[in-house]
């Protein structure tokens, strides 16, 4: 079992990682942890950009909101398995990415925020209070684990 | 809203931190990428020792274990939101702990093998094969989220 497990990317595996990134509600995200650069992950709430691109919307709070304004660089957990059978034996994906704070005052951010609303609405409560950022993540790369031993390595261009 | 969002640790919050690992069978692994630094998210199974920290049973072909026996310093996240509903609403963990990796020829390994397929027993298929190994947790902190706003800062203690 010494060989490579990760196999050449077709369509289908395209597919899977696009539906499960469109399907997310929320994803595990993974950090350095401002104060000891230990590697640090929490839930976060996941949307799309009008662009297909993984974002959230984060409280200055939290942990990881502090982490990724001092580095962006992140990676994101998309996929649940059911409640039952074995969890690794459900597809889910790994992306790799940088987190992008999306500044109040550009266009950009009208754009961003009604897209995401329009998926979230119920974040409208607290979308517009000061303590609460979007951000946008721009992918590197990605893993792709479809199940026991269906591994492929996929470039943002996959993704999208 | 600037005031710390952290609640003084109590017996509910250190039962329900409990409850969650117990009940976890899998977990969303943070390490750090063994070629880049970067923080690296992956889908873990998940049991806990005799002693009740969280263990693992995993392959050398994955990255995250490349990544352990380089940088054990991990963080582990658990509790699943059911699929309906705000999961920032529900419940979860995040442990920060060095991983740890159990000696084959050990009688630690006998006893970890045997607590955890008791609870994994379809993982006897491949837990004896050479390039799995298995990997015991030990906590150094832990952040509890009880929903929104209800945030609590745990000891190892608190955790068994």
């Amino acid at each position: 079992m010494a060989q490579s497990p990760i196999r050449p990317t077709d369509d289908q595996a395209r597919a899977l990682a696009r539906d499960l990134l469109a399907n997310a509600r929320h994803a595990a995200l993974a950090v350095l942890h401002p104060d000891t650069g230990a590697p640090f992950v929490s839930r976060i709430a996941l949307g799309l950009t009008p662009q297909g691109q993984p974002m959230t919307l984060i409280s200055s709070l939290a942990l990881h909101t502090r982490a990724l304004r001092a580095a962006p660089g992140c990676s994101l957990l998309v996929g649940d398995p059911p409640a039952k059978g074995d969890p690794l034996a459900f597809p889910r994906l790994t992306v790799t990415a940088t987190a992008r704070f999306i500044d109040r005052a550009t266009a950009d951010h009208a754009a961003l925020r009604d897209h995401y609303l329009a998926s979230h609405p119920k974040s409208k409560l607290y979308a517009d209070f000061a303590d609460f950022s979007f951000v946008a993540f721009a992918p590197i790369s990605a893993a792709l684990n479809g199940g026991f031993g269906k591994a492929y390595d996929l470039t943002p261009d996959d993704l999208t």
